[in-house]
């Protein structure tokens, strides 16, 4: 596995301000790393008001299992977080881990056991000891401090290559709320899978509903637009937290998705969401290119989002931005293997602001050396304009490198 | 590019013999490459039925559009085939050089231009100059003779690395009968695309109606169960030809496709089929390693197939075979992803004939070490049992390698 930092990784980590609400705690279990942390703990007032979304698979973890189960309450007291096993695929033991953990942190915070949530990521298919951990629960409970945020990045990651913060502070009503969002990555080291985990807080009193109207709608452009390699991993778990400490301070209860009061919380959370899901996407394994592709002029937006991902998931066209090649040929392929509406004979593509192909043909005015001067940048965009109609999405994705093939097939060690 | 035959190369060539009334001649006629044949004339006798089937792209080549507007005649008197330019998103200039194509075939061979049928493999997007070869088909067309199948089969290569062959002889009625059948796979140089191009032939006389259904039901399970790296090609063509000449020496006019003397003939041309398939797949780009997926279980065949190809199309599966790395969780994973009914718990999954998870869970009798010798092997059985009803199906892909990296992010000389 490689071990350098993504050439896509942020220049500088954001400050992340403290939470009022949450504390945090890590520790280092020795789950399966040496000498770093490898368990997070988020205890949480009391009030606090949650929504998750979680992967599609039909092989869920067993974290997930629990997640769902203790979602309609709406209440969460603790998260406690694992890396280094994804206690998925581990029939009844992983369940006997996952409701001895939540016993243990129902314990350690003083809450009822459908109040704590849980994820775990690496590997698969082993069992998880919960001996190893929930002990430490109590203690961890007890010494959580606000201002650890960046500490609690650093505990969930796996082969990441750099923890991914982001933050932002916004007007509910007339008084000042900040939201917090940490995530983990596509890393792996085999016999891991991606494992995709977000955890998002804020002091917004929102109720439960609304927060989980607010994350749905929020992830289709976010989390749900970005693909490193097309597989779609057992864990995925986005969870978002609400303390409602700024209701102290003035901001008002929001209990409707509709409240005109929203607004601006709704465009920072998805600032948020799009922040983390694009450096999940800088540091998937062995990326050294960010590629965006729009698809416009399709006949929906969901038609427009499945011709966009059919060409982000392409092999060819990911190996090919990873060659530096300005192979639009590749970009037709991918849409006429979409399984979507198109025509050929009115389908454009540019790369960058190049139009390299117009109503199916090569542009008259295609330029090989621009376009190859285009293509050596870090950050490429891809644009098909299907001529049908007026659908449009956007989704995020990266190269695909030997690095890409090294990191997960190199044999367990 | 890699120039090294492919390790899962077969290690003798069939010899084949001629098909009556099935004539053939190749020419070097410089489209792209230099130094060998790019060129290749089939010319049919009169009343040779035909049957075909094309890729399913809404970005289909100018050739793939041809072929279908000739294809309800049911008619071929001559096939045309070019490597080097695919012929591909040329807008109205591929659609003249595929009319030029067919007028100067149709004088070579004396019949119609709706019995021409044309198929070209390279570079998309760059016109093809019908001048650079039309001058050379009626020549060839005088000059075809039936010996040449192994010339046939390599002038149709791109980045090929050895032709496809396969031959079968078999009883209709009492009279034998001969299929033979060439290929080309899945070789790429950037720019090019996967293309997929397979010509068959048969002095067997069989009308076209019964042709078409023997090769739609045909390919679902053979070349439609293959894939190298799930992209479509614009160009995939294959095409059934039936001379008829057998009837001479007393075998029966075939005209319903339920007609029981069909059974045997049915059976060899899938082996046909299958046979050429697989040697497309075992001649993928960067392939070391061939991987059959068995998806058994399932509610249905088609959620079996589609559960099957989420297997074979998974680049952290198909990294994991490269690295030799017996890493089911993959499976797992990719059995979660397919969207098709499954349950975690009822979950089975082998390698060869050791199970390696069951019902959820690892096999208690799960041993690293004898499937890690397992994964040494150059052939791969991955079987997943779904449990819950009894749709059954196989597909073919092949390891994904850095040399698949390599070959299609080197940019283009």
């Amino acid at each position: 596995m490689s071990t350098a930092v993504s050439p896509l990784a942020p220049k500088s980590q954001p400050k992340m301000p403290p939470i009022e609400g949450v504390r945090i705690a890590t520790a280092e279990a020795g789950i399966k790393y040496k000498g770093r942390t490898d368990l997070l703990a988020m205890v949480f007032d009391a009030g606090t008001q949650v929504a998750g979304v979680f992967t599609r698979s039909k092989c869920p973890s067993a974290p997930v299992d629990l997640c769902r189960a203790n979602l309609p309450g709406g209440s969460a007291r603790m998260l406690v977080v694992n890396s280094g096993n994804a206690n998925a695929f581990t029939g009844k033991k992983g369940r006997a881990t996952t409701e001895a953990t939540a016993q243990a942190a129902s314990s350690a915070a003083g809450c009822a056991s459908s109040e704590v949530f849980l994820a775990s990521t690496g590997v698969i298919g082993e069992p998880l000891d919960p001996a190893k951990f929930t002990h430490l629960l109590a203690d961890m409970a007890k010494r959580a401090e606000p201002a650890l945020w960046p500490e609690a990045g650093k505990a969930i990651m796996t082969t990441d290559t750099y923890p991914k913060y982001a933050t932002q502070t916004v007007l509910l009503g007339e008084t000042l709320v900040t939201i917090n969002g940490i995530a983990k990555g596509a890393g792996m080291i085999a016999p891991d899978m991606a494992t995709m985990l977000s955890f998002v807080a804020t002091d917004a009193p929102i109720a439960a509903p609304v927060l989980q109207e607010l994350l749905s709608k929020g992830t289709a452009k976010t989390f749900n637009a970005v693909t490193v390699d097309s597989d779609t991993s057992t864990s995925d778990t986005l969870l978002l937290f609400a303390t409602g400490a700024a209701a102290k301070r003035g901001a008002p209860r929001i209990d409707d998705a509709k409240d005109p009061r929203l607004q601006s919380f709704r465009r920072a959370l998805n600032k948020i969401l799009k922040n983390l899901a694009l450096q999940v996407v800088r540091d998937g394994e062995g990326a050294r290119k960010e590629v965006e592709v729009t698809v416009t002029g399709a006949k929906s937006a969901r038609s427009a989002k499945k011709i966009a991902l059919s060409i982000a998931n392409s092999p060819l066209v990911k190996t090919a931005v990873a060659g530096e090649d300005a192979n639009w040929g590749r970009v037709v392929m991918a849409v006429g293997k979409a399984g979507e509406p198109a025509d050929r004979d009115r389908l454009s593509v540019w790369f960058g602001d190049i139009r390299v192909a117009h109503e199916g043909e090569r542009d008259p005015a295609y330029s090989e050396a621009e376009t190859s001067a285009y293509m050596k940048k870090d950050r490429i965009r891809v644009r098909a304009d299907i001529g049908l109609g007026r659908g449009k999405a956007t989704v995020w994705t990266c190269d695909l490198t030997k690095e890409y093939v090294a990191i997960n097939g190199d044999y367990r060690s």
